[in-house]
């Protein structure tokens, strides 16, 4: 059985599907602090079977213990964690105490119960600002520009630590890029309790009519057209390689890491450009200053993953937007069904 | 009142004298998982003042809340923490537990009461192996070899996201070097419960015949005799920088970084020699094989807290050795006179 922390969230979700269709058990632990339970009767319906679900804390040790030992877990993909930048900003020890707190008493749990096998969803931001493009895995670790960033390192460098005492355990960092899109059904997506934190979800709001316009920070880079280019990823690879991860932590032990990306970025414009293609509306922008903080280009070598997990990212950034879309629709329906009602 | 947590061990309550001997309420707080109720004895008898004392762990939300909320605490000094590298390496967890996660405990239970002052017990480990000497606070800090030093460097990130997010900390980050030596008393020093960790607690050990030899890790160093080199202070000197800092955390906010250091370098053997002329007990060495994570060379440019704190080390490796000796004699004492009775 897999314990997938965060299992409710826009990328643990995935994940449990994923599994679940390839007839895994899972035990999904979320605190619904920025999920629905809602999610976990999409998965159902999509996969054809009910995941086990916990609503509870990934800090709360004496539940992880209990979970350990009631289910016969063989490995955990930790994704619960919060991830909003600017928030953790302001909030720097709610970030540290869930996403530092959060790993270190899963470490302790597991390490207890003698679970060793553990995927942790990582992100690309540990790179900080200097690197040359594309990052691949042997790249040093930056200083993160924000408490989101610095506390996935943080966690980063425990698990290093916790695998250099003890050779039991197989670990993988997965280095996110930049996922976004949701399952084709249109069932399943980012579904932000909150103000979105990220360039697609905004774009989508725009384009539902729920915001005037985009914001793009910085019409001054130095790309082609002067905005940010990054690695997309549709949430469906994204998902995926987290099972070709657990596959191959079987036959390997110490720290892995790995990049999930696709290796080529987009600009913002060329983003927005695609997404009106796909969809037909026609996004307002407005450009403002630049963040402080975001990097000019981040795009993945994607080779250790192919290499090492026979994993690529499959879907295109049309099929990301076209997903995304379709999911946001939905929801707009599902909204409007409960209005009525 | 100061709280000092970590109050009984080497450092803590060397501060702790220093505070009463200045007419400072002080409130010790120390779970006395390295150290001894004794010591609490030692300051009084020597302070002529009893410091408040509390047994209980700094990663205990419930205890700082009730602590922070029944005395009027406005300041604290954090030296509570695990500091034995080698053991770092072989239980990390309980490296990041207590020393990320107490500070982390910490700093929350402070924004909570309203209590913004802190003065946190760093190292110059953070610095790592990447800076020309002598090292001043500008330095980047590098990336520890061993979770010891990557504790305390995140405890630091987590302060310095802390202060970020708000204006009304004031957080002083003292940068230890090479701490050794005892109260000249001889009535406090550093205890270790278990192995001593330290090249000197170790030639202690093997100047008062507890151990045949002391062991010198690298003679191939590229330094004038091929060991290493090290900035020893003076615990007294050290314990009054923190006073210092507590003073001049009155008129900053933020984060204030401050190398606590001589800015002089010695070598092992010309530590060792120094000793030996000092103590008249000649040391048995053996040389054995570097150990990994040493660095070569390490001490302090100590004019920033000179000019920012008005302090500067005045006591020299000599007096060091001197009363780190009558320490260790007059510990030898107790231990006789225990077995006698």
């Amino acid at each position: 059985m897999i314990l997938i922390t965060g299992g409710a969230g826009y990328i643990g979700a995935h994940v449990a599907l994923e599994l679940l269709a390839r007839n895994e058990d899972v035990l999904i632990l979320d605190n619904l602090c920025n999920s629905q339970r809602s999610a976990i009767e999409r998965i159902s319906t999509l996969a054809g079977q009910r995941p086990g679900f916990i609503q509870g804390d990934v800090r709360n040790r004496r539940l992880l213990d209990t979970l350990l030992r009631d289910y016969p877990i063989d490995a955990v993909v930790h994704c619960a964690g919060l991830k909003a930048v600017g928030e953790s900003v302001h909030e720097p020890l709610r970030y540290y105490d869930n996403n530092v707190g959060g790993s270190l008493t899963l470490c302790q749990a597991m390490a207890q119960a003698g679970v060793f096998t553990l995927v942790f969803s990582s992100s690309a931001t540990v790179y900080g600002d200097c690197c040359t493009m594309p990052i691949n895995e042997s790249c040093a670790t930056g200083q993160p520009t924000n408490p989101y960033g610095m506390s996935k390192l943080m966690a980063e460098n425990i698990m290093q630590s916790v695998a250099s005492s003890d050779p039991r355990w197989s670990i993988g960092l997965l280095r996110y890029f930049n996922p976004i899109g949701a399952h084709p059904s249109g069932l399943l997506g980012e579904a932000p309790l909150n103000m979105p934190n990220n360039l697609l979800p905004f774009l989508l709001q725009v384009a539902s009519g729920q915001r005037e316009y985009l914001s793009v920070f910085g019409n001054d880079y130095p790309t082609a057209d002067g905005t940010g280019v990054r690695d997309y990823i549709h949430i469906v690879d994204l998902a995926q390689g987290h099972l070709c991860a657990l596959d191959a932590l079987r036959e390997r032990s110490g720290v892995n890491i790995w990049n999930l990306g696709t290796g080529r970025g987009y600009s913002v414009l060329e983003l927005v450009k695609s997404f009106e293609q796909v969809s037909g509306v026609p996004i307002a922008l407005q450009f403002k200053a630049r963040r402080p903080g975001d990097v000019t280009c981040c795009w993945a070598d994607p080779q250790k993953a192919a290499d090492e997990l026979g994993w690529r990212a499959s879907r295109s950034l049309q099929d990301m937007l076209t997903d995304a879309w379709r999911w946001q629709c939905s929801q707009l329906e599902t909204e409007w069904i409960r209005e009525a009602n």
